[in-house]
This record gives structure tokens, C-alpha cells and sequence, in this order.
């Protein structure tokens, strides 16, 4: 695999992550429990959606086909997509939700910080762009988490039922592998393996004050970030995101 | 209105409404609660997706424009679509999916049995040949309504729900206009409004026998088979039905 090739996966595993969890997030715009959280997760997925045009915009440029960031978010079909399977996993209840949200928030913060000393100066320019956003995500998901399962005995059993889900691709975020080893080596991104210490010692600290019990397990689903297997749940979402432009290809507004 | 461009919307009707309720039914594949309803869903729809390829088959050839039925099964939106509202009402659960399909049933029978003297000899054809399959549909669906009303308190209760609320649905199968009128006046399709005594009847004493009361309201939503105002839910349906053709156009198999 050669350098373009393997920064080329680097970008679209970061903007498809933000792509794919941003959409999952908008998804509750006019359905959140109360307007202030529906505000929150909308500018929640208007920041993913934001950082997305950033990661793959700069995807197109390396790969160099002349694909845009609109190309490659509406144009690929599902196995061409990068992001971990954590960020396709189905809303379910507001607390799931947030405890979706809170594991990415909390590996995508510690990434960012790092990336904004990469090698590369555009991928850094994004991250530290990025990384003020992401930075007030997690504290919201983080308080939420802590909230609702340190909460009524009700929100208490849902917060459990939805890291006791969650946590199986909770994994996938910091396996390394010939990408992330070519990355590393240009100094453009960090092995995700380096952010996992950081990743268990925060998380281990939210869910101790939500008074949550994290899984005796580290068996991972693995699949999204490779394109290899993805949920099923990715191709139903993207029969929805990528309508219109497959309906009306070209359209501009 | 010319009396073919009557005749290729009245086709329109037939075919999107065994189209669109075809594709509701096949969302249960796989879904349904015993083995047996699974199969025997999953046969209505390919039943009445069967009828859809003449319906609209049949209208591609009435336009006159080379349209062939998965051109105008795949490649209309929303607002081109000519079926009743009460066929994209999501399913919801098991009894309010087979109250939707008795509903409908119950009043497809009667236009079918009507079709099948008509004037044009391709309507009677198609319509004697759909009519033997639908028969046995609304047998089925007739059953599982009075077993579920009047069986446990929980499935009384879910059954009534459904037919309050799709009980709104229902009028718009009923409503004449200029399309039917000169539909009539060919002698190819009986008025709506001459079939709703006979309906009315049927229900009543399907009801009856299921221990549910039907609403005390005529109140009927419409908009769907004059395609001026859909429900929300038909281009959420879309989306999955088409991407394929949208994706891949003129994908073949």
C-alpha cells in the first residue's frame, strides 16, 4: 500500500466516522426529549457534518480523482465506507444515544489532540479546528452519561442496557493495522492502540460516577473502518442519506 | 381530461396500490411472529406485487411513452405515486398490519370482482386473475382480525387500536372523481362509491364478529390517489424501495 493510498483510508475512516455518526445524530432533530436537547444533538451533527467536509474534502484532494467531499459522501456505496461500526449502530433511546455518543466522544477528543500536532499541516489545521467542537461534545456526553445513570432507577437500567450494547464496538476505534502503521510512520496520525490507556482511564472515571458497570469483556467487533463488514444497519441508513442525489444526480442548491 | 390519460391514472391506482401495500406487507419477511404468518405475509406480498407488474405494465403501454412497470415502480417520486393512503401506513405491529390488510382486502375484492366484467378485456383479464389470490387474502386477513379482536384482553385491545386508527384511512377508497367518472362512463371500472354499501356490510359484520367497534366517524383523509398530498411516510419508503435502480440506473438481473 503506498503512502496516498493508505492517507487516503486515514481521511475517509475520520470522515466517515463524523459523516455517519453526524447523520445517526440528526436523526433526532424535532424528536429529543426536551428543546434544548434537540438543539444540543443538532448542533452536535451540524459540528460531524462540518468536520466531514473537512476530512473528506482533503480525502479527495490526495486521492486525486477529483471527487469532492459531496461525491464521496453521497456517491459511495456501503462498502467503500470507513467508519467504525460503533457510528452506524441505530439511535435507539435518547440514553443510548449519548452513550454511543460519549464512547466516540471520548476516543475522538484524544485523537484530535494529537492530530493537531500532526506532520501534515492541513490534517493538523482540521484537528485543532475540530478539537474545540469535539471538546464541548464530551463534556455534554459526558455529564448526560453521569446524569442519567447516576439518575432514577428507570434511566439507571437503560444507561446500563446501553453500554452493556455499546461496548462490543467500543474496540474497533483502536486496532491497528497497515493504514494506521503507515500514518504512524509519516508522523501524520497516531497508532489508535497509543489512545486506548488514555481512552479506559476515562472512561473507566465517567461510568464510576455514573455508578455504571463497563463489560468483563474486550471482544470487538471489527469490520466498519476496513470497509470489510459493515452492520446492516449502514446500508439502510445510506438508502436514506444518499436518496436525493441518487434520485436527482447532480442536484444543487 | 382525455379518456386515456383517465385510463392510465385509474392503471396508476390499481398498480401502486398493490405496489406500495406489496412493499409494506414484504418488510415483515423474516419479521413476523410464527413461521406460517411470516410465509403466508411474505406470499401476499409477492401476490400483490405480481399484480403490480400488469397494473402498471399495462399503464406503460396505455401512456404510450416506453415506460415498462419498474420504470414507473423505480423511477417516480412521491408525488407521481397514485395509491391510497391507507396502503403506506407503516405497519406497525402484527394486528395492525392485517388491520390494514383486511381494510383493504375487503374492498379489493369488491373492485376486483367488478374489474373482471369490464369493458377492456385487459382489466377483465388481469382483474380475473388477481381476484382468485385476493380472495383468499381477505379469508386470511378476515380470520386473523376476529381471532385477534376477540381473543386475549391485550389482543382485543391492540386490534381496536388499530382500527381507530386506521379506521380514517379507509373513506379515501371510496371517493369518486373525474379520473373514476369517465372510468365509469367507458364501462372499465365501476364508480368507488357503488362498491362502499356492499364494504360497509362486509366490515360490520367482521367487526361484529371481532368484538371491535368501529369509530362513529366518517372522517377521511385523502390526497393519496390523486397523488396531491402523500403521507410523510411514502418517501421514507421510497428511499429503501428505489435506491437500488437510483443507484445502480438500469441495474438488471
Amino acid at each position: 500500500m503506498t503512502r496516498d493510498m493508505a492517507f487516503f483510508e486515514f481521511l475517509c475512516r475520520m470522515g466517515d466516522n463524523t459523516l455517519v455518526l453526524g447523520h445517526r445524530v440528526s436523526e433526532w432533530c424535532g424528536h429529543a426529549p426536551v428543546l434544548e436537547e434537540d438543539i444540543a444533538l443538532a448542533n452536535t451533527a451540524l459540528d460531524l457534518i462540518g468536520q466531514t467536509q473537512m476530512w473528506l474534502g482533503l480525502a479527495g484532494e490526495v486521492e486525486g480523482e477529483g471527487r469532492s467531499a459531496d461525491d464521496l459522501a453521497m456517491l459511495r456505496d456501503a462498502w467503500d465506507f470507513r467508519n467504525v461500526l460503533l457510528a452506524e449502530q441505530p439511535n435507539g433511546d435518547f440514553g443510548q444515544t449519548m452513550m454511543r455518543q460519549y464512547l466516540f466522544d471520548q476516543a475522538h477528543v484524544l485523537l484530535l489532540q494529537k492530530l493537531a500536532g500532526s506532520s501534515d499541516e492541513r490534517v493538523a489545521g482540521i484537528a485543532a479546528k475540530a478539537v474545540k467542537e469535539v471538546a464541548y461534545h464530551v463534556e455534554r456526553s459526558r455529564d448526560t452519561v453521569i446524569g442519567l445513570g447516576d439518575g432514577t432507577s428507570e434511566s439507571h437500567r437503560r444507561m446500563q442496557a446501553a453500554l452493556d450494547l455499546l461496548w462490543p464496538y467500543a474496540g474497533e476505534m483502536f486496532t491497528d493495522d497497515e493504514v494506521s502503521g503507515i500514518m504512524a510512520g509519516e508522523g501524520i496520525a497516531p497508532e489508535p492502540s497509543s489512545l486506548r490507556a488514555a481512552w479506559d482511564a476515562a472512561v473507566q472515571e465517567t461510568m464510576s460516577e455514573a455508578t455504571l458497570v463497563i463489560p468483563d469483556s474486550d471482544f470487538a467487533h471489527a469490520g466498519g473502518k476496513t470497509g470489510f463488514r459493515h452492520s446492516e444497519h449502514l446500508g439502510h441508513m445510506l438508502t436514506q442519506m444518499q436518496w436525493l442525489q441518487r434520485a436527482y444526480p447532480g442536484a444543487r442548491w
